[in-house]
């Protein structure tokens, strides 16, 4: 399969870049480096990404940005940074890949365990993780010519500890490898409309 | 208890109307009608209608816009129809409404069924009621003095059959007077935190 990978150089992309470039021939899509430069808020860098890449047979998506704060000082643009990078980024690569998506083929993209296991600090990526499972399971069952669409909610990874950790007391974490084999499952399985939540 | 129904003058909000003002004074705002008039979509129209109703023990919402259609002609400004109003017209009424609403007060919000039971032309209702869930489930847990939080997540009306009854063939309908039941357990109980699922 050819399958691009936007966000493919970030801690989770990497991992799945590992996971899945021996069995097939990965492209690596991100912001700063990678095969292909994309800015996911920006849908014309999007429709110049799958320009480059061509016909592809899966689309993964290990990116967007949340803003985390405290949920009593958070204003109405501190939520929609999350609202346009991580959920309308993620959607608009979908909506804009279709034409550039093979018969059969996967969109697969990544929410999080805040989604319904909240964290303080985490009302934005509460409010846009489960906005983006929403939006899988409404998707998969209008895509047309046979494409699927999941979504891979990881709890916080081992890697990003060090980082994340005060934030995560008493979730236990997983590596990027094992989150990966999720995507590894909707890429090369054939089930649509899941949510693989992986912790 | 003072409670003020931001979109006291719909089908849901009538009927919510009706179980509480028995019980409790009870102020409608909505756009065009009612006690206050209010743009959700506007903060500064949410600031005023606060402004102006003084001090309440609970905001109860039943109220916001979404687009229904084709997920495969759908364009990223049809999905923001509805992330501005339903979702982020939501989210202002208690962001705003924080330093107006006693201590140990409610914010009762108003999501729905397409969150987890998609239907055709409805994704982005998906995605935004999963979204208002989600975002309950975040703001829960950071809520500053005893604030509660909750939504109400209704399948389609018994009285909303005659006009979307061909997009909800299959599910059983509820009738209005049913779902102003979960907003008088949200308000008048002590839960936070929930999703109220009237199906």
């Amino acid at each position: 399969m050819k399958i691009i990978i936007v966000g493919g150089t970030g801690t989770i992309g990497k991992a799945v870049v590992k996971e899945l470039s021996h069995r097939h021939q990965v492209i690596i899509a991100a912001h700063q480096h990678g095969d292909i430069r994309v800015d996911i808020t920006d849908t014309q860098s999007i429709e110049k990404m799958y320009q480059t890449a061509g016909k592809v047979d899966a689309v993964i998506s290990t990116t967007g940005k949340i803003h985390f704060g405290k949920f009593t000082e958070m204003k109405p643009k501190d939520y929609e940074i999350g609202l346009q990078s991580k959920l309308m980024g993620q959607v608009n690569l979908v909506l804009i890949g279709l034409p550039h998506i093979n018969d059969a083929g996967s969109f697969t993209v990544t929410s999080g365990i805040l989604s319904h296991d909240p964290i303080r600090f985490g009302v934005s990526g509460s409010m846009v993780n489960a906005a983006i499972d929403g939006f899988v399971k409404g998707a998969a069952i209008e895509m047309p010519r046979g494409i699927r669409i999941n979504s891979v909610s990881p709890t916080v990874l081992t890697e990003s500890m060090p980082q994340y950790g005060d934030y995560f007391h008493g979730f236990k974490s997983v590596s990027a490898a094992d989150v990966a084999l999720a995507y590894s499952k909707s890429v090369e399985g054939l089930q649509s409309g899941q949510i693989y939540n992986v912790n």
